[in-house]
């Protein structure tokens, strides 16, 4: 098992390894005196591992309830916060007790909402059970859900109290997910470091998942660390998103957010006006790692979508911008240049035959 | 104009004085920046101070929106929460942009949450307009909205930027109104000072309005000083809470709270076992502050709803209970015993014909 020890207003483990769902009742109680505890899943997952969460954490001396959603992008919303939130009050939860979220992004992020504002503030742990939940979601104490004008429009700076990652659960994970999750993995390859990037190239590196992982997670804890309540270098995380959120949006979240990031992170690159090799290294890296390259969408649509991103402080919006692989910039452009950024992002797609 | 100076997390005045509505927007632009601003009313108060709060902040050169919601204490729930976070993803906020709460405590609380988790948080401004909100809601950072099954069970800890408190407005208030915030005034005096309590004695005072809500805000600063988050010195404050909040409760909201709290000050008083004559000070002052000191429900419904109450840490809660006027101690007692409190309470209100 590994551990990576992250430092923020509360400090707290991440763990990763094989196995570790069935003894994470086993090390939350090394962290939190067991008490109440409202399990959280989408309904996939805990079908797939809810019981064994719940017998190790019952084993461990936790009172466990369970709360199941239905599985999805869209559920991460305020009606399946405030379900979630009034079974919480139904159990009679109080400010010493506990929520686990089990699954992806979405159920950590509603799950960690909820723990945020639940009397104030209780304690939450993360067991995520995606690549993508694992190496970004999970890690950071971004909490969140989404509003009908955007993606999380509503949310907390809320620190888990532990990270559970079990590393033969993500994979068993299918391809599309994996993919999905390998898209932030890319990310922090070419935002920090172009060893671990094109140790990713040939996206021939599933069996070194746990390494991966524990890297992934080492460069987000050194960004989050200087930055916690985003005001700063934690800005860089968003490559990718400004144009990958726009992407989601417009297809109505049928495209799942790592494939955004990945058409995102590729845009941002040919928006830069970076050199054709090197958009057309990180296409192919995208592509071994099972994510598609193209944006279908027009520039007057994405910019629509982009307009109601949170991050726009004003009337201008900042870029993350790469500059090579391992070194990006941002960029804070007038909101009304954003159109052309997406014309010329399309324009270059075009021309490099992406 | 009389100023209190708040240390918290975030420091911020509280500005207390006759005509602050009409210089609201002014005040307001020497702490914040003008920005586009979503000014929150309940669409009474909407209807009487909303204009002219516009103005102000038009004037001082902020871009105002509005978002009226149909007054009443239900409205403080998720469902009222949503459309007004809606409203200000419509209406584009970002995170420099800032909320003005004119209200009673229902508005400051929820627009107050909706500053909180918007984008993760950005700026409010409270503007009381009830002697409640004044001297106690306004001050101290504690926002939520109500979930079915209890108060104030979701919420955030998130200080205002600014308190702008107009004591003409405070001053035409209906006489209920009025004595709903006499609650709270008089429950600084019982926990804190028998020298202010004494004053209060006769409801003689509101000639007195402006150095009144200073010395309830000055009492509540020192007491959020210390204790921001709420795990220590703050739980005073919560005095005659947990038995009026189940008063509340019972009554289906129709007990105001200002109400509720002064019948479970006086209960709190009964159950400690404090001497007759000062169990009928404290009654003798409410009543000629316009309150009612019976309470009208049994034992067991009370029980039944203060359980639900988040303030419970596991099988236990803490009671604020009178010693004399001018102080209280806190006791812990198993959740089975509040029964016995309530019991104890309803007894001796009946023995001393309350």
């Amino acid at each position: 098992m590994r551990t990576v020890h992250i430092t923020a207003s509360t400090n707290y483990d991440v763990l990763i390894g094989g196995g570790l769902i069935d003894r994470s009742g086993e090390l939350s109680a090394k962290v939190v005196k067991p008490c109440k505890c409202m399990l959280v899943a989408d309904d996939t997952v805990d079908e797939l591992y809810g019981d064994r969460v719940q017998i190790s954490f019952t084993y461990a001396g936790f009172d466990v309830r369970r709360f199941a959603f239905p599985a999805g992008e869209g559920q991460k919303n305020l009606d399946t916060l405030s379900d979630l939130l009034e079974a919480m009050a139904e159990n009679r939860l109080t400010r010493t007790d506990v929520v686990v979220a089990l699954g992806g992004g979405v159920t950590g992020d509603m799950a960690g909402f909820a723990a945020a504002v639940y009397a104030r503030g209780i304690r939450f742990i993360q067991i995520p059970t995606t690549l993508l939940a694992a190496v970004d979601s999970s890690v950071g104490g971004k909490t969140a859900v989404d509003l009908k004008a955007g993606k999380n429009l509503a949310g907390a700076f809320h620190q888990p109290a532990l990270v559970i990652t079990d590393t033969d659960v993500i994979r068993e994970l299918p391809a599309e997910q994996l993919a999905c999750g390998a898209a932030e993995v890319v990310k922090y390859g070419v935002l920090y470091d172009e060893a671990f990037f094109a140790r990713l190239e040939n996206g021939d590196w599933h069996g070194d998942m746990d390494a991966v992982i524990e890297k992934c997670v080492q460069l987000k804890r050194d960004v989050v660390a200087g930055d916690e309540f985003d005001t700063g270098a934690r800005a860089y995380l968003n490559l990718g998103h400004t144009f990958g959120h726009a992407i989601e949006q417009c297809s109505g979240l049928s495209v799942t957010h790592g494939q955004g990031v990945a058409i995102g992170m590729l845009m941002a690159a040919c928006a830069a006006g970076c050199p054709d090799d090197m958009v057309l290294r990180l296409a192919k890296c995208l592509r071994a790692n099972g994510l598609k390259t193209r944006c279908e969408y027009p520039a007057d649509r994405l910019t629509a979508a982009a307009l109601s991103d949170k991050k726009r402080a004003g009337g201008s919006i900042t870029l993350v911008l790469p500059e090579a692989i391992g070194k990006c910039c941002l960029k804070k452009i007038p909101v009304d240049d954003l159109r052309g950024c997406f014309d010329a992002a399309l324009r270059r797609q075009e021309v490099l035959g992406l």
